[in-house]
């Protein structure tokens, strides 16, 4: 049997992430207190942790640091999809923009689409898949109301015929 | 007088990020527990906090989520140049790669590099430079023994000619 990222079964494999394919990873709030220890410890810039300097500047008050919104998209994805998938580690991103300011107690909603995929030329049982990640700030609704971060990066997984 | 990313007086600006420059971003020590309580919140995978599945696995013991890695990076880049660089926000990242497990105890050298730089087309006081950081196990000697994460980027910094 062949474990999930989180150790459980897995029933997504490489065969499975056809390109087109769109997960839902749900919604993640922004805890501000979350938000700023996390700066204080690894991104302590003024924008991040001084409520004061923040609030006077042109960014009107505190914004989460960008590693930190990163990192709230990985938890999503790992909750979402890695924790019943074949997956093994990732190689890297290519590309990733933060591309509006988050706020403590925003509500982002963030899903995950599969933009294509090969089998690994070095490694036979693996295949490599190109993943395109978007967090959005919802509206009081719960719509869309604007992109915060994308994030396009390979994971690879293992092929069901090699499990 | 133009603040730095953490609040004091800046004294590197546009200007000064000449291309082949290089920055000693000093060394930082993994520290174990800090890594699985990062991953047990944002990377919650088998090999990043089950030290039992761990140890069984190719992996032989925990390894560091990646976004860890590239968070302790960002910690050593402010530190050791935003603290005193007149810095706007990064608009992203053009490519990231994991190219080593990092584990507890591991020391981590290090440096960042100017790539490029050109004004802002959008933004007349402030430029955009190409920053390319990398981080390597150190031996025992504290010499370079693996390259474990690299990084371009882009970050926006005043122009001293505008300050």
């Amino acid at each position: 049997m062949i474990l999930s990222g989180t150790g459980e079964p897995a029933d997504v494999f490489f065969e499975d992430l056809t390109p087109g394919l769109v997960f839902d990873l749900g919604v993640t709030a922004v805890d501000e207190v979350e938000m700023i220890t996390f700066a204080e410890r690894f991104d302590p810039q003024w924008y991040h942790v001084d409520g004061d300097l923040a609030a006077r500047s042109p960014y009107r008050g505190l914004i989460a640091s960008g590693w930190f919104t990163a990192a709230l998209f990985m938890r999503a994805y790992v909750e979402h999809v890695l924790q019943r998938a074949a997956a093994d580690a990732s190689p890297g991103i290519e590309e990733l923009r933060w591309l509006a300011p988050v706020r403590g107690g925003d509500q982002l909603g963030t899903r995950l689409e599969v933009l294509g995929r090969r089998p690994s030329s070095a490694r036979p049982g693996l295949g490599t898949v190109t993943l395109e990640g978007t967090m959005s700030r919802l509206d009081p609704a719960g719509y869309p109301e604007e992109d915060v971060l994308r994030l396009r990066f390979r994971g690879w997984f293992l092929k069901r015929s090699a499990a």
